[in-house]
């Protein structure tokens, strides 16, 4: 692998998420599958059903990132329209695909409609993403990926995409947890360690429950040995400021 | 209440969204807040913590919107930059809020450290945001709300921001659940419907389980007469296309 920096967008599209009808949870799913591939999710961002804003997102996005994951609107619906709106952003037309029709074919006995047609469009230059759940593939065209929706569907089409990229120097994560001490006392120790590893990063994610507060401080880092030799002298810096309830999680 | 649209974006700031360490549960808490305030949330975005990205976004989205509430990055650690970013979009500068000194000094009973002075720090012409739940208070300036990461805070922080929202018609949303039929045989009485009534939304959101498949049509509109009247037109439409296992969900 090499030991660059890899970077990928995901762009969610659907008012469902926006009207808070659905509760996402593509974003982390992606977040973590691109993890253990060594991308950097860099940014993301959630969009309506709106063409202009589709477009606009997903050409400012592909230019920015080394790749673009998006999720939703690629079902038969009048709502479904990224399919449209990926074309678009790349100045092609859509076709239908006859792999996809085929598929289609054999599922539905020749049934074929104007609705489940739509499924089978694909943008001109684009290569299908296998879809092992249910219903037509995803594509890619570029270096966008364009998944479905339904979570379970979307994580099935993943599979297909970690092996179509360039991956980075998987990021490596270590977690000390803290128990009974707040931020308030964690910053200083904590801040001193990060200034110290400047290719680190360093952060503190407080918790508050029934059973007691504190913090899981999170060791990131691409070098493996660095992120390793860096927990004891967290722990070390932390026990000097008299933060001592100090519990070594599983890597994350 | 006023019967125009009033728009809102979200940033969540946070590295531990990107990584997948944290799944966000705030985007959804905040839309259906907003929902119910008539505000559209037009747009959301997740960036990580750092300074550019987190400024460029609050222009950009401060500027387009009638309103934007970020959510994480307040707290006394290093990695929480979120007020000084806010201040840099608005070209200001940060002091330490005399309430807010006092607050924590009762608190702490005086012990107040460097780490924690910075969550006093609030930009020149910023008003507080209440915290019901614990530690400082968030901050408004603008049209941008700046509230706390962890969703218990975050959303006890919410109920001091509706007040200050300017807010539009309430969306009103009818859910009609379909059992045991495709969206490929949905799409063309839905489409038909929707384009009968073009100030509606109509959307349809499929789901699989293991006891069965459907989808979940959904009609949004700002008069609740259209909508209530839209519902029996989906229902004939449906049934004339042969999707009869229909069940009218409560009200969104």
């Amino acid at each position: 692998m090499s030991q660059d920096r890899v970077t990928a967008a995901v762009l969610i599209i659907g008012d469902e998420i926006l009207s808070g009808r659905t509760q996402d949870t593509n974003l982390n799913a992606i977040a973590r599958y691109l993890a253990v591939h060594g991308v950097d999710l860099a940014e993301a961002r959630v969009v309506g059903d709106i063409e202009a804003e589709i477009v606009a997102a997903v050409n400012h996005l592909r230019g920015r990132y080394d790749y673009l994951i998006t999720t939703g609107g690629i079902g038969p619906t009048h709502d479904d329209i990224t399919a449209d709106c990926v074309a678009k952003a790349f100045g092609v037309a859509l076709y239908e695909h006859p792999e996809i029709i085929a598929m289609m074919t054999a599922r539905w006995s020749g049934e074929l409609n104007a609705a489940r047609r739509r499924m089978a469009r694909v943008p001109e230059g684009g290569s299908l993403v296998n879809n092992p759940v249910q219903g037509p593939p995803g594509f890619q065209i570029g270096n966008v990926f364009v998944l479905a929706g339904v979570p379970v569907i979307m994580r099935g089409m993943l599979e297909d995409v970690g092996p179509r990229l360039r991956t980075g120097a998987v990021v490596i994560a270590r977690t000390l947890r803290v128990d009974g001490s707040g931020e308030g006392v964690i910053a200083a120790p904590l801040e001193a360690v990060a200034k110290a590893h400047p290719d680190l990063s360093l952060g503190s994610y407080p918790f508050f429950s029934a059973e007691g507060y504190g913090s899981n401080l999170v060791i990131r880092g691409r070098d493996a040995a660095e992120v390793e030799a860096t927990l004891p002298e967290l722990e070390a810096a932390l026990r000097a400021a008299g933060v001592t309830n100090l519990t070594l999680l599983d890597a994350a």
